[in-house]
């Protein structure tokens, strides 16, 4: 038994963790994903970025007129600067450690397509993580290979259980999509949530 | 490759998510329970009972020279009264309704025994619901059974997901182990972090 929709829906991603999260809602879905450039104007202003790309990775992606696109994209964000996925481990490093001891916020930015209509929405969380000794940092890496996640961490593996004291926000908008904005966007297609199993 | 202490570690719970928990920080560990009355006075005030319950549990439960043993209770408190397991859908229900478009408090004790020595620490975390629907909640007691759930809820579940609009603390604190405290008490008895598999 899952959640019925009036439409099919589509997650335009190959994020696990985002699967992982539509799984838990309890949706039933498909996934459809093109190989997309996610460069992005430096100069843009960091909170801008998300909202831009999700609706990029929309725009690229054909739909057919029973369905439903979700695009996401989640940016971590230190001093007004945004951190993308690493591209080796020095590089993983060197972010692990504006990270450890600080705050830093996430933003993930979701984009909805149905026919001509477009619905975007983001939310954000503050994260604190305690100060990481280099040893932590190393093994991380090295055992998780992080280098599909922004800023260098899933919050979902070790370096996130054993080093986020505390979240302002979402847990899942972390991860990768704010679960309770997607269901309240969803709401309006879903067709019922009585037990018929 | 899992992270090896000094001594062997005794999970004293059967709670599925604070294994998960454990399984993620990346230790290894055995599960010991045993039947363990967990009332209480209902004079006690709110905060102290799953201090209270962490270490009657584990005073209960025997080990052995070289163990650690790890024990641990989650209260839900709304208006400085603690949620308990529900009895019955109908119980389940009014304590939904209860956390329903509020905040409320989760408090995670934990108590860890090796030899004489025993440590006992604690985290707590407000939570936030949005507003729920009633057709929402009858759907998420009939196909979840949150009876095994201070609260009546999962955090990692559908009303977790879609109900919590925000967290102030940690995630895994409201899951059922503060993940980031019980790693903080093990690092002194941690062999190597280093990557020798």
């Amino acid at each position: 038994m899952s959640l019925k929709l009036s439409k099919t829906l589509i997650l335009g991603s190959q994020s696990p963790r985002r699967k992982e999260i539509l799984q838990l809602l309890g949706f039933e879905f498909s996934i459809r994903v093109l190989d997309i450039d996610e460069s992005f104007d430096t100069t843009m202003m960091a909170h801008a970025v998300p909202k831009y790309l999700a609706f990029k990775k929309n725009n690229a992606i054909p739909i057919q007129k029973n369905e439903i696109l979700l695009t996401a994209d989640t940016v971590v964000i230190v001093n007004n600067k945004v951190l993308n996925k690493p591209e080796n481990e020095s590089e993983a490093k060197e972010m692990l450690q504006m990270l450890s001891g600080n705050k830093h916020t996430v933003v993930s930015a979701c984009c909805l397509r149905h026919e001509d209509r477009i619905i975007e929405f983001s939310d954000e969380c503050i994260v604190e993580f305690q100060t990481l000794d280099e040893i932590e940092i190393n093994y991380y890496i090295k055992k998780y290979k992080p280098f599909d996640k922004a800023g260098s961490y899933g919050v979902q593996d070790f370096i996130g259980l054993m080093g986020i004291n505390s979240l302002e926000g979402s847990f899942y908008t972390v991860m990768g999509l704010p679960a309770h904005m997607v269901y309240s966007h969803l709401k309006p297609f879903l067709l019922e949530l009585t037990l018929n199993s």
